[in-house]
């Protein structure tokens, strides 16, 4: 899907927005991380990549104890996605929805059989023994659904023939216990890949990685086009890997703020808040369209949001919305409620 | 192939080399756009790039006369190739050879027939009504081999139902009659690909594109990964779009340094030096192996050459070098002289 993500009218290059329509980390820091870039960014242009980022990979397998043919650096976590649908052509492909559409789409221009069940039927319940490959995000894009780590291990275990691909994008915007990459040393049907994007807050650079398990990673990895990844986007994800501290997502606060907005719009009864422990979550208009919200507020108030109707399973009435700081959240809850004075 | 490609002891991080191993213009320079991407740097890593790069895409087709759907921004000439690929899948496919191995690896990747010619062999002698696609690169990699415009669009119009893929990659590596993105429009069944990387000195960045009649066009894009190309590469791009006067190659100087550096070892009695009127070449070793040359080289003197026996059609005598100034060809053919006695 080219069109429809969100974030989309920051690319007119007009003024700011208040963007409450993508997920990434809106406070990220990147001081030192641009400095740095600026030192290494003519050295890095005249030179080519190394052809599969041999040195991060390297890099990312000894941070998590992993041999190093088990990652596979891509360009962002979406061409992982596609990548894992080529890897997957041809199968019977589970996914939870709603879910962030690229899965279904790469899964179907890879020929495969998609079959969507909603995300909060009861793991106990899903068809596994009927499909090849499920994929689950955890914490899920774009409802915030969190499975637990103990319930997740059960059911891979308990399916060995499925090839379970754990989207980590949100790894990091949750407290609990999580998935770790080394999960796949021990359960050898569990692949997952993670991004660089959004904890770090650096979505235009584009890099991501794959771990995957000894039986799938030759696979995957000989669809890897050579150079894909450029040199800014390695150099950036070294730097972030060399100097973790400056890149600390103070999670508690953010979902601190993400339960506040959620409670003030809680209170408008013309909208029902999806219950969310994350920092993005779903509301539900009982009147009028998220579009014609969307429109509303990019409009009136220079702020996004994520019209969330092009997710599967979800319909006009759904937007995504992600937390940003207090001030931020408190204008959004003021420009909704003007709207639905409108409305009313 | 995501090993075997030149440039590779660079990446080591050691001390820098006299680099011939890559064909990129090594004159580039880089300050003023470096200025302006150190700039931007901080606003292209924290918002996403636009999916497809539009802008891009509508600067590029304005700038060659052609519609935007014509035009697809690529993560580099490779990914080109394999978007190629992946469209051309399980057809006859033709070779002339040598030539980048990518072509071959991506079409066999993607299940196709590949036919392998000598480049050499007239074109009215090539299998034209027996394959499906033709790649030509026009100055070719690794040997510079050049087809005349005249006699290519006869071919591409005389063989209507064979798609014809150039490699343009070395379009401004040459001064005679080159071929245009725009000459899509008059042959329906010809697709170019051009490169930013090689005229304008910037590999490491990963960006480039496909011009493709729209009886193509349409399948190609149904490929393209969401956001594959990030935002430091498009900004680049439009960069160098729009200051072409910053980055014009001086063409006729370093075919000069070429030639003068093909003479100086067409001295040689160990050495034949294969004609070239680009800025690289391939020579030819009657005693030892190019990776033994190249081995001495990187280790005795710093320098970097292309062992050329992987290209198909090519064997272990075969290295490919592209000139620098003169004071460095100098030392190239002085520690080749000294090489060369070595082997006596």
């Amino acid at each position: 899907m080219i069109n429809g993500h969100g974030d989309e009218r920051l690319n007119d290059g007009k003024k700011p927005f208040l963007n409450f329509s993508n997920t990434v980390w809106y406070g990220a820091d990147h001081t030192l991380l641009g400095e740095h870039l600026s030192r290494s960014l003519v050295d890095c242009m005249r030179h080519y990549p190394e052809p599969d980022a041999t040195t991060l990979r390297k890099m990312i397998a000894r941070r998590h104890g992993l041999n190093e043919e088990s990652i596979i650096v891509t360009n962002g976590p979406t061409q992982a996605i596609y990548l894992l649908a080529e890897a997957f052509a041809e199968k019977r492909i589970l996914i939870p929805s709603p879910a962030f559409a690229e899965y279904e789409d790469a899964a179907r221009l890879y020929r495969s059989e998609v079959r969507l069940i909603a995300g909060n039927t009861p793991i106990s319940e899903w068809p596994l023994d009927e499909v090849d490959v499920c994929y689950i995000a955890t914490p899920n894009n774009p409802d915030g659904h969190i499975i637990s780590h103990a319930e997740l291990m059960l059911i891979i275990d308990k399916y060995p023939k499925v090839t379970f691909i754990l989207d980590q994008c949100y790894a990091n915007y949750t407290t609990v216990n999580k998935i770790k990459p080394s999960d796949s040393k021990s359960h050898p049907n569990l692949i997952s890949f993670w991004s660089f994007s959004h904890a770090y807050g650096i979505p235009g650079l584009r890099i991501g990685y794959i771990v995957a398990p000894s039986q799938y990673s030759e696979a995957i990895r000989r669809l890897v086009v050579p150079w894909s990844v450029n040199s800014i986007a390695i150099e950036a994800a070294k730097y972030i890997l060399i100097h973790p501290a400056q890149f600390t997502l103070p999670i508690r606060k953010w979902q601190r703020s993400a339960q506040e907005l959620m409670t003030k719009l809680s209170a408008f009864n013309e909208i029902d808040v999806l219950p969310s422990t994350t920092t993005f979550f779903l509301i539900k208009l009982k009147k009028g369209t998220a579009a014609a919200l969307k429109e509303y507020l990019a409009t009136e108030h220079n702020m996004l949001i994520r019209d969330a109707s092009n997710f599967a399973g979800l319909d006009a009435s759904y937007a995504r919305i992600t937390s940003l700081d207090e001030a931020s959240n408190n204008q959004l809850v003021n420009a909704i409620a003007l709207w639905l004075e409108q409305q009313a």
